[in-house]
């Protein structure tokens, strides 16, 4: 997407052909800088501190980070080391393990002086396949924001309202949440988001307010609290979330927060949509409050909040009491019932096993 | 109720029976700090400027107001003087207007030299009048706490969710929602009470927070988004929020984001009470989503959040890309149909048309 003006992925090779360049995720929304990584080191510090998130760009970012160990030392003993680097910078993350996995595969049984071209075109594979599910979905989501609009009185925006950073900067490119909010305004279709500021870490706030407005896409920070006013009062036309899991049933394991704002929607009729890459479908799980476990995060995040001064730098602050306790609970599950479809890279699912199944049948057998 | 120990209303009338005080509320909750109100003009900007804030206690801290007025100047025009420049300090608060009728009730057909001792007699019974308000309404809601702690095992604290601050620092003791966690834990009953933070202006974080952890209440502050993954889990046991203003149908109009806790209670069948002096009661409305105006404030108490910095200087940040636009619409209305009961003093009331005028018999005529 765009950074005014100027068009981006969110992970790409320098010229020197060598070197792989990042936003530093982290000096968002105040400052905008790109950081080169040079070695394993630069790419791991750079998962492992949050430069990259999102888990399609954390998979991209290891993929190079595997590249570039290879240009120190393409042996077998090396591409190990780096794998298990790579994997310890976030424990918990499935992409990154796959991405590795991916590299391993392309790499493993290649001759050493063959590793390096091998593994930048792998990685550079990964990041465009990524691109392609990301406008996949954006495709099959314009489709829905089309039928909207065409109902409206023209020229009325579309009101989508989303919730955290389902965004491109989650992603190489386009996002999944957003995808089809961008192939919209692209279209010239006229589009307004709703940006839920998404505590407690703000990554609607700071990351998508970002990524739309520097875009151009029309659009308002909301704290999460407004939501359900604005549907009962049909200021939102649809809604449109990410997921991080999601089971063979539907149901989908969401930032927290996600799961009032589809229970508002089906209080006032609001089609709730949510984005996903396949991928992230775990087709053993079928019942996802009872079986996804919901991580429970440092009590800073929810009493200290970074921004910047009015003198432009980045300080800290303490909102609660000193000694106040605060519970941290990151995501929250919601129900099938409540999600009007699943917009994925082959077309919009019903939120069911048979929904699922229908679109995806290699995979449907596997939770059996 | 109690700051460490100490029992505190949140105005007081100083040793010397003239000067006023009160807590600085715009300090908390990270310092304890009291002001003494001498003139008008101090009682006037301890309002404007919010050193004070709550219905209740800004209609006490205006009767106030009055008496020290009429210690400069207990003339006819100094008390209707008064009363205006205390009426403009908070244009739409009707319990500023109500407590301002009270005290020029009491003072119109006075001699002069009775003035002041009428004026503190009558801010002073204004006072109390609210304390036994609030503590019937604790009384009434303590009997439901006691019915939900005798249905778990014996010691496990009941879990009780709150929104926004209905506490005793919104009011001149007790508070309203607070009214009957406090009965219930000065009862010795094991209470718990899960705290939402409230964006944007954080008065659950800041001042709920505050004030049941100095009078000793078990507590966790949560960001606003929680709310529903604990009740999803049986983590809630009921629910009690405060209300600004309750339509003769049950509705009521709340801080932002009261809405999605009443729908997710709804949706787990946790009990979902709201609190509220038979004052808040506007007779004349039956539809609080079409008929409430909801204000919308300025987009900087969202994009811009102060709070002490780790030197210990309260400081403000912007969490917002710049350019950003922000929306900011400061309550919604909770339909009656999400609401268990509505706690008055003079006990709980189905909210309803029907359940109002049973507890109400001598208003429910004044809306047909």
């Amino acid at each position: 997407m765009k950074i005014d003006g100027v068009p981006y992925r969110t992970i790409w090779v320098n010229e020197d052909g060598r070197s792989v360049e990042i936003i530093d995720q982290t000096a968002l929304p105040h400052v905008f800088r790109t950081v080169t990584l040079k070695t394993l080191e630069d790419a791991a510090a750079a998962i492992r501190d949050m430069l990259v998130r999102g888990a399609p760009l954390i998979g991209a970012t290891a993929a190079y980070g595997i590249c570039l160990a290879m240009r120190d030392d393409p042996s077998d003993d090396a591409l190990d080391a780096a794998c298990r680097t790579l994997a310890a910078t976030r424990p918990t993350a499935v992409t990154l393990r796959w991405a590795l996995d991916e590299m391993r595969g392309a790499l493993r049984n290649r001759a050493r002086d063959e590793r390096v071209a091998a593994a930048y075109a792998r990685a550079a594979e990964i990041c465009d396949e990524d691109v392609a599910i990301s406008e996949a979905i954006g495709e099959h989501g314009l489709a829905l924001i089309r039928e909207i609009a065409a109902a409206k009185p023209p020229g009325e925006p579309v009101n989508v309202l989303t919730h955290c950073n389902a965004g491109w900067l989650a992603t190489v490119d386009w996002g999944t949440a957003t995808a089809p909010i961008y192939k919209a305004f692209n279209a010239g279709l006229p589009v307004h988001v709703w940006v839920d500021e998404t505590r407690p870490r703000n990554q609607g706030a700071s990351l998508t307010a970002y990524e739309l407005g520097h875009h151009g896409v029309g659009h308002a920070v909301i704290a999460d609290n407004v939501g359900g006013h604005l549907m009962q009062h049909g200021m939102v036309d649809l809604c449109i979330v990410g997921t991080d899991r999601t089971t063979a049933t539907g149901d989908v394991a969401n930032k927290i927060g996600t799961y009032l704002k589809a229970l508002a929607a089906h209080d006032n009729g609001v089609p709730f949509y949510v984005a996903l890459p396949s991928t992230t479908i775990d087709w053993t799980l079928a019942d996802g409050v009872a079986e996804i476990p919901i991580e429970q995060r440092s009590g800073d995040e929810v009493s200290r909040i970074a921004g910047r001064t009015d003198a432009g730098d980045i300080a800290t602050v303490t909102i609660t009491p000193a000694g106040s306790p605060v519970a941290n609970y990151a995501f929250d599950v919601t129900p099938a019932r409540l999600v009007t479809g699943l917009i994925t890279e082959r077309g919009v699912a019903e939120a069911s096993r048979e929904g699922l199944a229908r679109l995806f049948p290699e995979r449907a057998g596997e939770g059996a």
